[in-house]
């Protein structure tokens, strides 16, 4: 699994960072999800890899627009780019509202399907390669949490089951191999009870606005990765006055205390600059969220790109 | 006057131009006009010396989402920024409906209040230094384009004019000369009456998408310049049978038929590379209308601007 960093500035863009969105790919092929589309995604996207015809999956936290104004025209433009695979968008309920209103205020008429999921039901959402579990959190809005964790992990065939069973080597080892399930001896065998996994699945957590870290507790469960906003540093929290948002201590000692290995911080105010000695600067945030936490910090950035391994590595990806 | 341009891209956004968006300049002050928003012109906005604060009016061509997607974010962030000043939006009634729309569902509140003018009614509209005019184009939905004429041309006082009238040189003639109405004699005297225009008014005429350039003989009269689009070369537009748009054999025909002094062309498809020797390139566009037009003939660039100076002279602004 890799994640793409298109945006990572809280309200508005600034000339380094884009409105919210990240990019999670699937370790095989071209597929990939995106998680908010905050106005300008779609530029963003056109500095990468990544082609929309590829895309699985759209995913927006809440309603508020930095996370979601990139959506008629990323849908226009994936229109225009001669995409007619259905996509599926999970999302709060306004949001089809919204594009509903937009595509008959605008004259959009898309040639492939929407397939809306609403997240205010909690929806555990199937793609082929990909689990998604929807988690409630605390914002202005209702603002939810996705976690993506990887299907299919790659497994060998536990010979001492199969051969305790009285299975032959041959057709059926294959079968049970390539995840059917098959009849034995008058009985039904599932495959995943004759597989052993090779690594444990790879999960990573990407949340909304929300001002409730601990609420992520169940969510984080074997996640290796959680991305989580630190919109300010604790003393500019409280400067701001701005309910709903958490700091970068709040967060790191939530990840602390749950152990979790990897924090990845995003959504950052603009009032945070690039320059290290500058002040406030976005370093302050590192510099409060290490103080709390000893597993792998990272600030995102536009462009960014990290990828989680089989083992469940997690690092930058680097040139 | 001054134009500078944010978008000149087609229907989607490529590596070098956005989707449509100019800015048209006061040529005193800092007061600017927006016309057409596309998705990511806040971001354009970013990259030059425009500020949000001095915006006087946004003025949105149709309906479509390359001319409007951006305006959400837009006013969001002139919110963020500060703004607390009126803004004036012209536009066709559609877009009123899916602003509202929007702030609803994604619970927008804006601190300074919306004056919506209905370009479907082709109003006039009076700004300190700028009028508006409002014209019918052609194209799939309702399109209008927007004639800037400048008001209060610098004048000089007709002395002789003064001294047959008896006026005594004194405060009625300074009051004259400040565009003040006076009373004389028991007569009300006209300021207008008593000056002579050091220049002709400036104007600018920016077209949103149309099939027919002819519709724009009257808006056109006494305009130094033309801004229109120009989405495709003949032989591309019959290729494409995209009905409502121009080609630039057919906007610098109508050009030519009017003598007009000016032409910029903008809003090319996304098929046209940069590169002179790409094809088809943007200079195939440049070429078919040289070839028919003998003013001075303009390929809009993102970020180019451009510069109509009280004689009315327009060149191109440099470095």
């Amino acid at each position: 699994m890799n994640l793409l960093f298109l945006g990572t500035s809280a309200g508005v863009p600034t000339k380094s960072r884009n409105v919210a969105g990240v990019a999670l790919r699937e370790s095989k092929g071209k597929g990939w999800y995106l998680i908010d589309c905050g106005e300008g995604t779609q530029h963003q996207v056109l500095h990468t890899k990544l082609s929309l015809n590829s895309l699985n999956a759209i995913l927006i936290t809440h309603v508020h627009g930095d996370h979601c104004y990139g959506l008629p025209g990323m849908l226009a433009s994936a229109a225009m780019n001669g995409r007619t695979e259905p996509l599926t968008i999970v999302a709060p309920a306004g949001i089809k509202t919204w594009l509903d209103a937009t595509f008959e205020a605008t004259q959009l008429s898309l040639p492939f399907a929407l397939e809306f999921v609403d997240s205010d039901d909690l929806p555990s959402v199937e793609f082929e390669r990909i689990s998604v579990a929807t988690h409630r959190l605390s914002h202005r809005a209702m603002s939810y949490a996705y976690g993506f964790t990887e299907r299919k992990v790659e497994a060998a065939l536990d010979v001492g089951k199969l051969t305790q069973k009285g299975i032959p080597r041959g057709p059926l080892w294959g079968q049970l191999k390539q995840g059917m399930d098959i009849e034995f001896a008058g009985e039904r065998l599932k495959s995943r009870d004759f597989l052993i996994s090779k690594h444990k699945p790879r999960k990573v957590v990407i949340a909304g606005d929300n001002d409730q870290p601990d609420l992520l507790s169940e969510a984080c469960a074997e996640a290796q990765v959680l991305v989580h906003e630190a919109t300010y540093t604790e003393a500019m929290a409280e400067k701001a006055g701005d309910f709903g948002h958490s700091y970068a201590k709040q967060v790191a000692t939530f990840a602390e205390s749950i152990q979790l290995p990897n924090l990845v911080l995003t959504h950052f105010s603009p009032r945070y600059q690039p320059n290290p000695h500058a002040s406030p600067s976005i370093e302050d945030i590192r510099t409060e969220a290490q103080s709390v936490y000893s597993g792998s910090l990272y600030l995102a950035r536009d462009f960014g790109e990290y990828t989680l391994d089989k083992s469940g590595h997690f690092s930058e990806v680097t040139g």
